[in-house]
C-alpha cells in the first residue's frame, strides 16, 4: 500500500509500504477514508522528536472502514466505519485504570509515533476496542475526523480542568487550530466572554466567527494586560489557556489570571517556562496541564450529532492522499495560507 | 494596653496602645487569652512587608473572650469564648461570594498586617460574624490556638485542592509548622505512604512521629529522586506539597511528582521558579497556589472535638505576654531551640 | 403606602400598610419597581402555608430602588437598583456557612411568608449585603424579575445536582414557569436531547420555541416510556426534573431514568411518594432536592448580560401594581390564559 | 472438579462439574484458594433470584492462582495470584466506557449468577484483565477476599457517593457484614461521630469494636429520632445509610438526615418505599443507589496494603469447601452464630 512516511528529517514521501494485518487477537485494521496533519507531524519531520523513527508512517488521527478484526475484538466487525481515536487505550494497565490511557502501557500516543499511522491506505489498530469509536452517518466525515484528536486535546485539556462556569470569562492564547478548538468546545458551558489572542489578524477573524467576544492582536504584554483589565473590570480572566507552547505566551496566561482562576496549559513545550510564584502563591489559582485521553469522545460525538456545533468550521483545505506533499506544504505554511485542519482523502483504494 | 508592635525593620516593642473599641456595628473587641507567632510575622519584622507600617500591632492568631460587640453582630455576645481566624471575613464581597475570603474586600489577611494585631492584651476584630469562632470548652486552649491559621492553612491549601485519596502516596517538602499540619491534616483522607522532606533530622523525628512513613534528610535533587522512585515503583507521589518557598524546594515537588498527580504550593515565594513545562506538559498534572479561606474552621474544629487528632502537638513551648521577646528569640531561631508553635499566654490581663 | 395583603384563606386585598423602615442597621428598605407572582403565592392564598399569618403582604421577587439603609450595610447605598433576592441571607449562621442560605437561621424563604413581601410599594430587606444585588443597566427589568426566584431555583435545584454534560439527555416534566425555566438554563451546558412532557399543548409549543428537542403531550405512563425508550435506545434519560409536585410527576422521572441517571426534584410535594428502590437500588442513579440558596445569582447575570439567554420569554403577561388583582386572576388561571410569568409594574409610587 | 451448585430452591450441592478452560482469548481460569459466601448466595438458594438457573455454580468472591489465560490476557500469567473481582469488566462497553462495570453488556456481576462463580476447585474468568487484580504478598488472604465485594461495595456504593467530609456525623442503618465494612471504610475520611443501629446487641458491640462512636439497639423510629437528635444537637446526621434493605429501615435513614444531608442506599430491595417528598423536597438532601463496580479496587487495596485498616476482622469463621454445607448452615444464621463474613478454604486441590 502507499503510505506517508517519515524518511528522514525533513522528508516525507509516500511510498509503498506493507499493508498491515491482525497479529493480536485485540487488533482491527482500518482502511482509511480521511486523514489529516497535526502539529506534531511536523515536529516529527522537523527532526525534534526522536522516539519517530524513521520509516515510520505518520499520522494519528482519520475515520475508516473496518477491514480485519482480531478474535478478541467486541465491539467492531469488518465493514464498520469508524473514527480512529490518536489514543491507544488498552483499558486495564496503571494508567487507564486511572482514567488516563494518554499514558496507556501498552499505547497512548503511539499511532504514527512509535507505530505506523493513518496518513496511508490502511492503519493497524492495536486495542481496537479501546482505540476506536463507530461514526454515525448523520455526522459529516470531516466533522467526525475533528474526533481523532483536536476535539477531545481541546476538551479535555483546555476545557474540563477548567471548571468552567455560566457566566465565566476565558482568554485563549493562540488562535491555532488546537486554540480554535478550544474556543468551540468552551462555549458547551455558556461562557460570558472569550478573548482570542493572537498575532494573525486572519486567525482572529475565524475567531470571531467562531464564538469569540473579544480578541487582542498583541504580544506585547502590557497592551494585552491592559486590554484583559478593560474587559474584566481589572479583575482578570477566569480561565487562561495557553494553546502556543512558548514561555512568552505562557506568561501572559499567568499575567492576566484573577484571582481563583485557573491556567489551562494546552501548548507543547520545549523548555521551561518562569513561574510567577511571587505573585501567584497568595492568588489561590488552579493549573493544569496534559495529554488527551480521548475518553469523551462518545460525548462529544453526541454533541456533533445535535448539531449544537459544527466541527468543520475548522476545515479548510481538502487533498488527497495521492497528493499528500501539497498538504504537507500548505500546513507547514498555515499562516500565508490561512489553513487550519486539512483533510486527506484516500483516492488510492476508495470504497 | 500592652501590645507587641512592629516599631521599624528588626525592632518589635512591647508598648503602651491605646485600649480598642467597637467601631462599626459589626466589630467585636476581643480580650486575648493566648496568640502565637507565625513565619509571617517574622517576615515584617524584617522589613519584608511594606504594606505592614511601622506602629502596628504584630499577629494574626489567638484565643480569646469577646469583651465588646457592635449591634449588628448576631453570633456573639461579651463574656463568649471565641478563635480569631487569620481572616477577616464581610461574607458578601464580590471574593467572599466567589468562597475566597482570603481575597476579601474589605477584610482578608488584614489582622498584624493592615490593621493591629493579637499579640496585645485585646484586639479589635471587623466583620465579627464572619471573623470569629465559638470556642469549645471540650479542646485545649492550645490546641484551639491551631485553628486560626496554622491547620486552616495546611488544609485548605495543601489539602483540599490535592483531592488526596485513601492509598495515596503524599511527599511534602519541608517540616516545619506548616509541612507539619499539612502531614497532620492529610491524615484525614487515608494515604498509604507520606514522605517528608527536610534538613532538619529533629524535625524529621517530630514528622515519623506525627505519622510520616518515610523521611529524607536531604537537599540533594537526585538523591531525593532516587529514593522517591523506591519508595513509589518509579511513579513517582500522587501529591507533593511544597512547604517552604524557595525555587529548589518547588523544583524538588516538580520532579518527584507522577503522571496524574498534583502539587500543591504552600510556601510564600519571592521570586519567580523555573517550572518544568517541557516535561509536564504530558503529564496530566495539576497544580494550586493560595491563601487559607479560613471556610474550614468549624469542620476542623469537630475534628478536634472527635479526638481524632492531636494538634497540641505542634506546640513546642509557652511563654507570657510579658515576655513576648523571648517567644520571638526562640522562635527566630526555631531550629536550634527545636520550635514549632510556640504559645503566648496573656498574663497582664487575665481572666 | 398600597400593599397586597393575605387577609384570609382566598382573599388578597391591596390595602394600605404602613411603610416600612429600617430597624436594625444591616437592613435596607427598598421602593419596588417591577415584582411579579410565584406558585407560592397561590398556595398561600388558598391557606395551605400556615405559617404565613393573614396581614402578611405577599411576593418575595422583585426588582426596585434603594429607599433607606442601615449603618451596618456596605454593598448599596439609597438610590442603587437592586435585584430583590427571594433568599434573605445572614451569610454567618449554621446554615449559611455551608453554603445553604435556603436554611440560614435569621432569613431563608421569608420575604412575602414570615415577614412582609415585594408585592407592595416599598419592602423591607433584613441581611441586606446578603439579600439584595446590584441591577446592571444592560439587562431589561423584566429580565431581571426572573433572577429573583425562578432562574436561581431551576438552575441551583434542577440543573447544578444533575452535573448535566455536553450531549446528555434530559427530560423534564412539567412545562410551567420553573420546568421552562429549568429548559432554559439546562442549555448552559450543552444537552444534546431536551424532552418536556406536559399535558397542555400550548406550554409544550413554548417549550419547542425554548429549546426542547422533543416534547410528549401525555400522562399515560407506558406511552411516556415507549416514546423515551424511543430517542433513548432504550436507555432512558441520563436526568429527569421532576417539575410540577406530584408522585404521578415523580413516578415518570423515576420510570424513565438510565442506569446512572439523575433524578432532580423542584417540585412542591404535599404527600410521600412511591419510589421504587426495588428496581433502583441496582441502578447506581442519584437523586437532589432542595430550596433555592440563591447564590448562583451573580453568574446568572452574568449569563444575561452576556445575551446568551433571553430571560424575558418566559414573561407573558403585565399588569400594574394597582391592578394586581387582574393578575393574580390571570396567573390563577394560567393555562386557559396561557400565562408563564406575569410582570407587575409599582405604578402608585413610580420613579 | 467439585463445586458447590444450586440444584433447586433451598438446595445446595458439593457436586462433581467439568472443570473449566479458556474459551476466549481474554479469559482465564483460576484454581481457587480461599471464598466466601454473601447475602446473595442466600437470595439465589432461596429461589428468590431466578435469572440464576438451577445447575449454577454459587460464589462471585475468592482469591486464588491463575491456572490458565487466554491469548488476549496482557496483565496475567499462569501462577499469579490474584483476586477475583465480582464485577466482569469489558472496559468497552456503553457502561463500562462511563464508569459503570456495574452494569456491563458482556459482563457485570454474573459470577455465581448467569455463569458458574467461585464456590469451587475452579473458576472460569471472562475479561480476565478487567476481572482480576494481582494479589500483594503483604496483605491476609483472608483480608483479600474481602476484597472481592464486600469492601469495594460498602465503600463505592455507601461512602464515595456520601462525600463525606473530615469532621461530619454519619449514621449506618444495619449492622451486618456491608454496614459493618461501611463502618470500616468510611472512617477513611475521618468523621466526628458513626451511629449505627441494629437489633443485634453482639453485632453493635462488633460495631463499637470497629470504630463506631454511639450505638443504638432499636427499631423504633421515634426512639432513634430522640436518640439522633440528642447525638447531633437536634440537626439530624450528615449521612445515613441504608444496610438492609426494607422500607423501615429506608424510613429510620430519611428520618434522620439533616439538611443538606446524603442518604447512601446499600441495602438490596424488594419492593417500593415510602419517600418523604412532602418534607425533604425543601431539605436540600441527596440520595444514592447502585451496584458496586469494583473500579476502587486497587485503592482500598493500597489502603490494605498500608495497614491502617484490619479488614479480617470482618472474617469470624473459616470452614473446608468439602464442607461448604457447614458454612451455609453457618451463614444462614448468622444471628445465632454471631457471623460476619466465613471463609472458605480450597482444601480439595490446594497448591
Amino acid at each position: 500500500m502507499k503510505a506517508a512516511t517519515y524518511v528522514a528529517a525533513g522528508q516525507l514521501e509516500l511510498m509503498e509500504q506493507p499493508k498491515p494485518s491482525v497479529v493480536k487477537p485485540t487488533d482491527a485494521v482500518v482502511r482509511i477514508v480521511k486523514t489529516t496533519i497535526c502539529g506534531t507531524d511536523l515536529h516529527i519531520l522537523g527532526g525534534d522528536v526522536p522516539a519517530c523513527k524513521p520509516g515510520t508512517i505518520l499520522g494519528h488521527e482519520g475515520i475508516g472502514i473496518v477491514e480485519e478484526v482480531g478474535d478478541a475484538v467486541n465491539n467492531f466487525k469488518v465493514g464498520d466505519k469508524v473514527i480512529v481515536s490518536c489514543v491507544t487505550a488498552c483499558n486495564t494497565c496503571y494508567y487507564c485504570k486511572r482514567q488516563l490511557p494518554s499514558h496507556c502501557e501498552d499505547g497512548g500516543w503511539i499511532l504514527g509515533h512509535l507505530i505506523n499511522g493513518t496518513q496511508a491506505e490502511y492503519v493497524h489498530i492495536p486495542h481496537a476496542d479501546g482505540s476506536l469509536y463507530h461514526a454515525p452517518k448523520t455526522v459529516e466525515d470531516d466533522a467526525l475526523v475533528m474526533l481523532s484528536d483536536i476535539f477531545p486535546t481541546s476538551y479535555e485539556i483546555g476545557v474540563q480542568p477548567s471548571h468552567v462556569k455560566p457566566g465565566d470569562t476565558v482568554c485563549i492564547v493562540g488562535a491555532g487550530p488546537v486554540g480554535l478548538a478550544a474556543l468551540l468546545t468552551v462555549q458547551f458551558y455558556s461562557p460570558s466572554k472569550i478573548i482570542m489572542i493572537d498575532l494573525s489578524e486572519s486567525r482572529l477573524e475565524a475567531a470571531r466567527k467562531f464564538g469569540a467576544t473579544h480578541t487582542i492582536c498583541s504580544s506585547d504584554l502590557e497592551e494585552i494586560k491592559a486590554k484583559v483589565a478593560e474587559i474584566t473590570d481589572g479583575r482578570g480572566v477566569d480561565i487562561s489557556m495557553e494553546c502556543v507552547g512558548y514561555p512568552a505566551t505562557f506568561d501572559i496566561c499567568q499575567k492576566i489570571i484573577s484571582i481563583g482562576g485557573h491556567i489551562s496549559n494546552l501548548g507543547v513545550h520545549g523548555k521551561p517556562v518562569s513561574f510567577d510564584l511571587q505573585d501567584l502563591w497568595i492568588q489561590n489559582i488552579t493549573l493544569s496541564t496534559g495529554l488527551v485521553n480521548a475518553n469523551t469522545t462518545e460525548m462529544l460525538l453526541n454533541v456533533l450529532k445535535s448539531g449544537k456545533i459544527d466541527a468543520t468550521q475548522l476545515v479548510t483545505h481538502h487533498f488527497k492522499l495521492s497528493e499528500i506533499d501539497k498538504a504537507y506544504e500548505v500546513f507547514k505554511n498555515a499562516g500565508e495560507n490561512n489553513a487550519l485542519k486539512v483533510i486527506i482523502e484516500n483516492d488510492i483504494s476508495p470504497a
